[in-house]
């Protein structure tokens, strides 16, 4: 019997002690980091309300307890129940029964009543038909994405619970090392923004937190390739953990599974679809610019097939000596502080990922709140001596008067907009003031993958900013919905039409102007000095956004964006900055000054050179830490 | 073809046209580090004293040339032609012909005389016989490790063949990389003596520098597991560098072969003589104290067999984008500083192994005058702010005293004393004093493995300090010959016979007192009044030797030792600083200040906590350099 058999069967006679007699349990089994009890008894098991917190706190693992398939009621007679005990206002989509599993998902436009106070419909439904209920969103607008990732994993069940059980073994696997230590080792965004990629490394277990891509400079990928990441093989590494779904830090997640890759991935729910979205359109990119893609969309599908999704606050063992514990960063939705908890009691790294810490209309502040924590790795985008950014609130105040002197003029306002997360920060804004009348009401039209992306937030509001999740959950009146907001889905020749009509606000990709509909956008009101093309984020060197924004007015343009030729830019130009997704210096500050606990040590990543420098130097002198600016294919050792 | 293929041809064709038409060449091969050239004009080759010089240069390589195996003479004919070449007084000892290879190995008393003013001699022999001749030096003290290497490679003949050739197309194969950059990994003796181990990483190739064991700590080996080492496969490791003998460097070398490392061993000569002797004493040691030895006597030979031995000052070719140089270092026979020049002018490092900075008797100081240096990777044994030695001088007149005081007496000087290196250092004392009649002349016994690391010295005088050299060399007055030295090969008998005699001094192992014939000779003279126990080196914490020099008189013996049960001392004490191997603070830092040119960074390495921590202090503050006091499991990127 190997030591994960052991261990089970210690786990199981636990689980029977503690288990009144009448309840027979039939099977444990591993299913990734959960434990898995199959019961005979599945009603009863639902009867004592407080019994899986019980073994859960016993055992210190999660658990899911499931009805043994031979005593699961009839599929079409458990429908008719389900669909009795569920209040009708829920909106039940769909109803999917896995007799492998004895669970039923549950598709709702309101998956709050579905579960009921504190649990109470779903016990009330497991104690009628012994399915045990799992529970997901509708989206209120509907996701290709979202419906596709589902069907995916739906097609895909049997494969994905194979792989859930052997990760599952691998979590529980007996440690083999005496020794004791924790080392981080850098493999990209070091003193540079970009392929964001770390190990984390114990004597047990090997983790890659993030795998990105480095814009505007493809060849510059995280070095992958050297033995402390893939260069040992991949099976060495042990799991993968994203912190959040922008390409920087998920480009090159599928390309692990070229490499051979076949352990989980560990991310939010939302961060999952979103890097499904943005992973298929990076290979759209690279192919539509005639580059040859790292890897193919069959690969962008392991990935999803191999994710396995996390809540904030959730700790999870994802290996023997290894603890993980997502929180919200206020990035971009799903976004997630990682915190790993080293052994038992040895040490505690946070890498924050990409972190706001205010609060934004979208998005709550990062959390910075932790039982322990040693050592934190920080991005320091914003981190040198000058990155301060204009408050929030005056920036939306120049952004109104940008859109109502356009608008007073006849002209629309053309957005050039980073499909997730600042679109839908910059509809948010547009709503609210369209509803409290600070700006006429307009049609606000949004092109490029901007609708899907919201699509995908409002499948999600858990992850969203607690009054605007108050307001979409308890309120029913999902901003997103406003009527003003129109999906272009009608391509050029609604473009046209639009182009043709009165005033207007729209938002389209790409967000720097490097291709996508933007392009056609300026063609078409490019022309029209009574218009306003409105820059809302940051424009990196080198892009065309960049040089429209430092006073180019002669664009060349290929054929695929319209006309071809020159195009003369008329209309007016404006930037407004403080909408960025980022904190600023201050903010960063700010995060390290109220951590609780404070760090000992703080190493600065994810910023170019000076930023890095500054912050490691400000956080030294402010606040007496041990500072790090490191660079790529470094290995620090702090335990 | 392959890459390694098409590259010899290219050589074929380069050294074609640059030989003259009359010199058929008939083959070219790697042989580890070096190119042989194979001819049917073997004498004509010769004839052209310059022809070898000009091809090394054109061609960046070092260049053997040999017969073609068709044109040799015959051997009983080659012999007494060879043996009329050669000098009566270069006691030629035997002639060992090769025909695979066309070498003749000839051991002489004297190589010079075999060689020849600048080679003369040899290019005689080369073109009468068209042999290639290879000299080696008749140890003039019998040595049982060196006949016994000798007559190993000799046997493994072919199998070292098969070996060099493999080396050699490893080091020429094509470089991959598009890459650039330099890495050093820390696997041991960083914040603690011992364990010495590094990884010098490029994107081409990984070097482990060193792979030793820490003395009085078993368990506490290199991190050998780690990825970056042996974790990615034994196979992953292009090459080992060994710094020098001692076996905080060495004891597990011959581990990485039983873990399946097949590939070259860098160091000296002596270096590798010393090796097979230390870590055959370290396997035997190990079984003496009930240990497994992590290794048997069969890996210590593939150890020796995949020696390629470098001289001070060549610069070798290890890798397509690495050359190695040993220096002198000054610390024990065959010591040296190993410098790396990485890439085409990329980057270079320095680890400095042990040192000794000032001129000793046995040696000349450490080498620190090199092309380029960057990064030096410095011992601090003694890096402490309190870290001064007695000079030399001093500690020399203080033991003059305490043997002529004893010997007034008519007492015993016992010292405990190192094998390898401090032994020598005292001989070449005592020889001097009573040769100049500074302390009387009195029989000194040498026990343990003094006596055969005596002769491995005196096999290699060319690695002594210069005037020593010159000594053994041309006025023929070896002072390791001296008459009053006595090797105690008669066991027990003889120590009794020695013990019950009068005046003298003996010399033996173990330093530290912690086993080894010493434990004999405190029970024979333990009780003696009128003798005096005699420490000229350092005694470790937790040894028998550090709780003598506390005071200790009731000594625990157990049965292999002599009688069992205790031993009541009454023989002085004395304790005679400044005769160790090492530089001290003040040696430490002239390295440093003296060293041309200075390098940007220093590691400071091989020292206790405090130690490494004051040396790293005191060069960032006199020299304002980037000093380091890594930790081990560290990953430092210098380029």
């Amino acid at each position: 019997m190997s030591a994960v058999e052991r261990k089970l069967e210690d786990i199981k006679e636990t689980i029977a002690s503690e288990v009144p007699n009448d309840i027979s349990i039939s099977d444990v089994k591993y299913e990734g980091p959960e434990l898995v009890v199959y019961t005979r008894d599945p009603k009863k098991f639902a009867g004592d309300g407080d019994l899986i917190r019980r073994l859960a706190s016993k055992l210190r693992k999660r658990i899911t307890v499931r009805p043994d398939p031979d005593v699961l009621s009839r599929p079409e007679q458990a429908r008719e129940q389900i669909r009795d005990i569920i209040p009708n206002e829920a909106g039940v989509a769909d109803l999917d029964f896995h007799a492998d599993t004895g669970e039923v998902v549950i598709e709702a436009e309101k998956p709050g009543m579905v579960i009921g106070r504190h649990g109470s419909t779903l016990r009330e439904i497991t104690q009628e038909v012994g399915w045990t209920p799992e529970v997901v969103r509708t989206p209120p607008i509907e996701s290709s994405t979202v419906s596709n990732v589902r069907n995916f994993l739906k097609q895909e069940r049997d494969d994905r619970r194979d792989i859930l059980e052997r990760v599952g073994r691998q979590i529980h696997r007996e440690e083999m090392s005496d020794d004791e230590w924790v080392r981080i080792t850098t493999l990209g965004c070091c003193r540079e923004v970009g392929r964001a990629a770390f190990i984390l490394n114990t004597p047990e277990t090997r983790v890659l937190i993030d795998c990105g891509d480095k814009p505007g400079a493809e060849g510059e990928v995280p070095y992958l390739q050297v033995p402390e990441a893939l260069g040992a093989g991949a099976s060495n590494i042990d799991a993968v953990v994203l912190t959040h779904a922008h390409l920087d830090h998920s480009a090159l997640i599928p390309l692990l599974f070229k490499y051979g890759y076949d352990g989980p991935i560990y991310c939010t729910e939302p961060t999952r679809d979103l890097m499904g979205l943005l992973t298929l359109d990076y290979l759209d990119v690279a192919a539509k610019e005639g580059r040859a893609p790292p890897y193919e969309s069959e690969q962008v599908r392991e990935a999803i097939k191999h994710c396995i999704p996390l809540e904030y606050g959730d700790v999870t063992d994802i290996a023997p000596d290894l603890k993980l514990t997502f929180h919200n960063a206020g990035h971009i939705l799903g976004s997630a502080v990682s915190h790993f908890h080293v052994g038992d009691g040895l040490y505690n790294v946070a890498f924050s990922g990409d972190i706001h810490y205010d609060d934004t209309r979208l998005f709550n502040g990062a959390v910075n709140d932790f039982p322990r924590v040693e050592t934190l790795v920080m991005e320091s985008t914003y981190g040198g001596r000058n990155d301060f950014q204009t408050d929030q609130a005056d920036s939306e105040e120049t952004l109104m008067e940008v859109i109502t002197d356009t608008i007073d003029n006849d002209g629309k306002v053309l957005i050039p907009a980073f499909a997730v997360g600042r679109s839908q920060e910059i509809m948010l804004v547009l709503e609210e003031a369209m509803r409290k009348g600070e700006i006429p009401k307009v049609p606000v039209h949004l092109d490029g993958m901007i609708w899907e992306a919201t699509a995908i937030h409002t499948t999600y509001p858990e992850y969203l900013r607690d009054d605007l999740r108050d307001r979409i959950f308890h309120e029913d009146e999902n901003p997103f919905l406003a009527e003003e907001f129109n999906h272009i889905d009608g391509g050029e020749e609604e473009r046209q039409e639009v182009a043709d009509g009165g005033p207007c606000i729209i938002l389209s990709t790409s967000g720097m102007i490097e291709g996508g509909p933007i392009m056609s956008w300026l063609n078409h009101v490019g022309a029209e000095d009574e218009s306003t093309l409105t820059f809302v984020g940051y424009q990196a060197q080198g892009t065309l956004g960049r040089r429209i924004q430092n006073g180019w007015d002669e664009i060349p343009m290929d054929d695929r964006g319209g006309r071809g030729g020159t195009l003369t830019l008329n209309m007016n130009v404006e930037t407004v900055d403080g909408f960025s997704g980022h904190a600023d210096r201050q903010g960063l500050m700010n995060f390290v000054r109220t951590m609780n606990p404070r760090p000992e040590k703080v190493l600065c990543v994810h910023g170019d050179e000076s930023s890095v420098q500054d912050l490691s130097s400000a956080l030294y002198h402010e606040f007496n830490m041990r500072t790090f600016a490191p660079k790529n294919l470094e290995t620090f050792r702090f335990k």
